[in-house]
């Protein structure tokens, strides 16, 4: 059994003082939009006149997928430790752009095929060498899945702990969309056809390919299990089908939640997690900030399940949290405008009529 | 007349190299979406393999408008001058996003109705104590409107002989939304109920009222120069119907085009600008970088005029060059990447099977 969460929600009682805040600044009444509604989020979150995202923290989960095997993606499954060496040599997408923003960088490997050599910038927490194919057995016993979830946890306290008040999640690993879509399929009950996507650039038939490999191995755990999908606990769900890497970014939404922080979901890899994230306790949403809409089919249809609103809709479709460290300032401003734009009252400025 | 304005369009010759570069870095083929094609179009206009938005300017224009007599307008005329000197204090929404992203703020009265004290970070290029009444004369005579368009070409060259390499735009003054609808309906030839909207926050009545405004002040101008709108030239709509701030802002969009700089429009009324810029000479409309899509009704219809993609869709609606500078970093991303990341060799990554 996973462990319990006690998320609470936001605080309620500020909200009312925070709309206020946010009213009386030197703008018409809700001309910042989007950027009104996370300055709110955050406050509540925080539970705060003042919130403040200024110690982020991104963390790029790795693993590798056994499902690889079936032809799932366009690139090998060495370029999973490649990246990662890439990632922390400071070449990736990723990490430019937290250089860019001063954002620290940390790459926790939860599962990659490979032997990764220490780095100050890598945490070690290797489950398995890769989860194992799934259509053809489970991903991983409940022991690998409580650990992959547990890297999560100790991450996400490991970087509270450190002071950290934004925690942004990435992913690397081959073949993650494909177990992605799967998961989705099974959290959800939509059919494979729309849960898997393009991923790093499949053609139509290499999408059809990946929804087969989806449908039958769903078939192959509903068997196995004895249990259709729609009866599986989050628990029998991560086994059959799950992703090192992905329950890792599920565990480290759910303490960060726990504890009263807003973490930022990337693209779909990172909402797929969010999902599973909120089968295992629903009050996790609320904390989550959702940086953008990618270009992966499936991706539009989580947020809409999510009633999300995202910063960006770039038509990026990378991963790696490219998308969450992009929308980094737009989170930053939100509390930069609520902190530190003067009143109509402070600035002598006439309000509307 | 208006100067002519001699704008080459961006080099060509290396695109393919640029394209090149961008697919060989350690990414999925066009997995950074929007901003792979932003940084095509900066390095074609700066004919470089490393495009440089390092040194922004951000240049707010500010001036008032006669037709405010109407009651186009939530918020009394005073409050442009009284915003002047909020942005110049650091206490505006522009102002206080500028100062998150380092971007210095420069604020050019064009013709705001008061007087206003000199500080470090003003502008004096006053035309005259607002424009006049469009919708019972002719907003402005020749001269003044040649002297507000000139107020834009002496700023975008004082921002560039200072090295500046991306310049952004953007305005104030009460009622500019109306006059920035009105210039609209005339250049495309749409009614001003497709073109007038909420601006600071009007209601429907308040819209449909500033519609019969805008309609009456064209048919009010066709008579006065015996001219359908449709047969206006660029002088004849800015001298009926335009605004101080929108025509330096479509001067410093053309002075920028001309010597080769990219620019950054903001919302609606920048967006109307450069229509009017487009007007002059439509080599302009290359060297523009669309950071949103505002709330403003024909925002929208502006920006599928122009085929533009914005880089933000947040339902703003503040102008100031609040858009504009909020898609900064994402700007500044597009450099960051191409110059910045690793490429499949150089980081030893395997490329797609």
């Amino acid at each position: 059994m996973f462990p319990s969460f006690n998320i609470q929600s936001p605080e309620v009682a500020i909200e009312a003082d925070l709309q206020k805040k946010i009213d009386f600044k030197t703008k018409p009444a809700g001309s910042l939009g989007q950027l009104e509604a996370l300055a709110l989020q955050l406050g509540k979150i925080q539970n705060t006149l003042t919130p403040n995202v200024s110690k982020p923290q991104m963390i790029v989960f790795a693993a590798d997928h056994g499902v690889v095997a079936q032809g799932v993606s366009l690139f090998p499954q060495e370029v999973t430790p490649q990246m990662v060496m890439n990632f922390l040599m400071g070449g990736a997408a990723v990490s430019v752009f937290c250089k860019q923003h001063n954002v620290p960088l940390r790459v926790v490997d939860t599962g990659v095929a490979a032997d990764l050599e220490a780095h100050p910038l890598l945490g070690q927490r290797k489950v398995a060498f890769a989860s194992k194919d799934f259509s053809i057995e489970a991903a991983m016993s409940a022991e690998e899945s409580l650990s992959a979830l547990q890297a999560g946890l100790d991450e996400a306290d490991l970087a509270i702990d450190a002071g950290k008040n934004l925690l942004m999640f990435g992913e690397m690993g081959i073949g993650n969309t494909c177990v992605s879509s799967c998961m989705m399929s099974a959290l959800l009950g939509i059919s494979p056809e729309d849960s898997a996507g393009r991923g790093t650039g499949l053609d139509q038939e290499g999408v059809s390919h990946k929804a087969q490999v989806i449908k039958s191995s769903l078939e192959r755990a509903e068997q196995e299990t004895g249990q259709a999908v729609a009866d599986w606990t989050a628990e029998t769900l991560a086994q059959q089908v799950g992703g090192f890497e992905i329950l890792a970014i599920a565990g480290a939404m759910l303490r960060s939640a726990e504890r009263n922080t807003a973490f930022v979901v990337d693209g779909f890899i990172c909402s797929v997690a969010l999902l599973f994230a909120e089968k295992v306790n629903p009050n996790v949403l609320s904390f989550a900030v959702f940086s953008h809409q990618s270009n992966e089919q499936a991706h539009k249809h989580l947020l809409s399940q999510f009633k999300a609103q995202p910063l960006l809709s770039l038509e990026l479709r990378l991963g790696e949290g490219s998308g969450g460290i992009l929308a980094y300032p737009l989170i930053n401003s939100a509390c930069v405008f609520i902190n530190e734009m003067a009143s109509f009252e402070s600035a002598g400025v006439s309000d509307a009529k």
